[in-house]
């Protein structure tokens, strides 16, 4: 198992291109948020918005719309059931994370299964959280694409039979590589198993990033290196490391961290790391 | 009557274990908020979540989801009216506040009743405001948990039948014992009653906080230490102290100190503490 | 006509007594907000709370309701055309804002009689804005009560039919005293006409304050003012000197000092004077 | 090609006159915003707000009114589909812009057309996003004003007919003579073709500009900035300078810089001009 370290950071995130506009950065859509959980999405996105992506899409419950443009007007709204938005906007994002705050009942299940219906080979999805115990409980095919998975341990153990206690290295490898996808397999040491077959270790974290959203919050990270770095593994390591190395920071003062203080972290660390690679 | 002081609360507040999760922290309930009292919801929600709880959720009015969204996605949203949601949810928590800014209408009074009917023995619930009032003028018998009321002085007389100028320690020890609950009488000075017959009176504060919400605010203090410390007594003492110690460092530059100004400082309050424990 | 002093101000603003509970600090109520100037009631209740009133109300269009409690959960909110809620809450109240984003079509006349009808003698009333203009437009009788007129000097001359360029002092104080109100005539140099015919000019100020919503936040201050502080008067001095000396201080680094950011700084600004005094 | 330099923004920035109230610094009305792009409304009024216009209204689907309030309170709002309010508003405004989030279906159009029909001569019109590619797409004949274009490359190619390999000055400037406006052509480094013929080049910028919202923030400054400072040629100047001045400024700590963040630091940065200019 190798170690994500500063070093991968910094050489992921290099400063942008003068000649550039927001299309350079990529296109991002955020998939999620019913009533209850509404508060995901607006974290995966504050997160993608922060983080640098380009042009960011929520596509929730439009009882979310509000909430989210009262703190970020940034982002772009439109109804996850809107199948005709949904047919137009899916095709132009580069990267697609869908699960923050789905929940698993019919609303969940409908805008999960289009999501996976329209997706393109060549569009990162990332899925989260209830998109996960979807897969797992509906036995839903994934959909051809750069996938990547971010189940914490009691998801990936609905997803890929291995319970917690099992979940070691080799075992773990040998489904996500059936699975096609890159599993980030999250715990308090996350680790992230790449297309390649390489194991890697985060270094960094903090038992104050122990609170709700901080899983949404990581796919919003993800989704923005992955839409503005290449190629897609290491932006999905740095990523991960990113997310963590802020929390450590905040905790030195901090006995909890918000995610939303990680988000509106993101834009000074990068610009950090930028400096340094 | 013992005094409540640093010393304590730094016992209570250690470091965060490194192999930990959200759940380890705990799952928080805050249950009030009608459409006229909506922000004392939204305040001891706020105060849950920066106060360290591992989850939280905010059974509401609807009415109030998006504002409570607008400022803290981090907690999640219910209707407070929901039976089958409640249902479901209500056994999974460790600790419930039911209270603020319920209201003391049909609405209140029927989301009460629920609540108390669903309470089972080793969950920590804490009773404030409108709860308090319902029960002393409907007479309604508390449930068996682990209770704590946090009345201030008039809603004390509601209750117990000592009129202000009576409270004395005597007789509210008395009443107290009787209803089998840690009593938070609040004032100027703040004093807990504990299971085990001890007074506490606590030692810092300010009448900078004297505004509407500050006790709101402390209940989100209380369930988020309670969440996380054990025993309950002692984390109840902690979290008094707290509430008004990091008031009167605010009020050093503040004539006035807002409840979300003290939610906002209690990562770092505590940081403080978990540092010197 | 006599300068408000820092000294003044510093002689009204004492630190709080050590006994004391929210109810010590004053009730406030602001009336107004219709959909279009939603933001108004919004400012004034914002200033209400950060200028150390002990409970502050908001009734208002309920559709204001929300971004109210997303930015100041502090805040109760009710429906300004619930006659019951209206007729049980308004007599509790020490002060009473009325006008700030109020309109003048039919709802805002609806709401200006009812409260009109309400008012009690020893209340204090600000009335400002709309509700200036619609005592002008409608011919209606000022109600018994502490009465505090905030015009700015076109509504003045609406008011009091003496045109701009006519408002000397002896003119202006003239039909003050008939009104039998405190006057605070706004314009780049505010006047305070006071009932025992003194008037004084607010020495501070500056032209980073003239943008919308100023005069909205001075209501807020002000009622949290005479909510607080004995007497009437020197409290509405104090106000107006308050609002334009921090915005004087805003503006060493701000070309234009916004209403919401005066409200943020009132418990520091009042804290200095606190301890000068 | 002559560059914008910041000595002819601290020329254009001078201290506010002490005689002066809101009406002095211009009323702006911002109309766009449909429900899946109210954000760039919001995002537009919020720099105007900060932009020190006195006076900001926003036309906007009421859908966008409480994230508009719970951030901006400063602000007025009003459907921009209401004739009667939008006829009696409209003649007030000083500048008006329209585009940001408008959309290009039939909500969008007919807001626009509106629009068209109602501005008066003397009126700064600042003509962006979707109301250019209406205007494009509809051939519609832009009304007689003082009309500002802010389009970026794309959208220019759209309306010009000019493919965005063709857009050299020669070419750029006799469509923009045709047009009778000023051009603000966006791209990473913006040029502005005035209608006296000049043609001038931003110097400063970031691509940490690059990400959603930033078109939306610029039609803010320009309004704020046309609202205030004469000639209108040199407003626009300055304010497509402080714009990417503040960006420039931000981004020595930032890899991304958000609108909002930019919108925040106008009063400032426009201090900083005034003192020096």
């Amino acid at each position: 198992m190798q170690q994500i370290t500063a070093d991968l950071v910094q050489q992921v995130i290099q400063p942008r291109p003068t000649e550039s506009h927001k299309g350079t950065f990529g296109r991002v859509m955020v998939i999620g948020g019913n009533q209850q959980f509404g508060g995901a999405a607006i974290m995966s996105a504050t997160a993608a918005v922060y983080g640098g992506a380009g042009l960011v899409t929520c596509a929730t419950d439009l009882f979310n719309a509000t909430s989210l443009h009262a703190q970020l007007p940034e982002a772009m709204v439109l109804a996850a059931t809107d199948k005709a938005q949904m047919a137009t906007l899916l095709p132009k994002m580069d990267v697609i994370v869908v699960g923050p705050g789905l929940g698993t009942d019919t609303w969940g299940q409908t805008v999960l299964q289009q999501v996976f219906q329209q997706v393109q080979p060549q569009q990162v999805v990332i899925i989260d959280g209830s998109a996960i115990d979807l897969v797992a409980s509906q036995g839903l095919t994934l959909p051809q694409a750069q996938l990547v998975l971010t189940p914490h341990q009691m998801e990936w153990q609905r997803l890929s039979g291995i319970a917690i206690a099992d979940q070691q290295v080799a075992c773990n490898l040998a489904v996500q590589q059936q699975l096609q996808a890159t599993l980030v397999l999250k715990s308090a040491r996350t680790q992230v198993y790449l297309p390649n077959g390489t194991v890697w270790e985060n270094t960094v974290g903090t038992p104050a990033m122990a609170t709700g959203g901080m899983g949404d919050t990581l796919t919003g990270v993800l989704a923005a290196f992955a839409a503005q770095f290449k190629p897609l593994d290491q932006a999905i390591l740095a990523g991960v490391y990113t997310h963590s190395a802020i929390a450590s920071e905040l905790a030195q003062q901090q006995y909890v961290v918000l995610p939303t203080q990680i988000a509106r972290q993101l834009p000074f660390f990068m610009q950090e790391q930028a400096r340094r690679g």
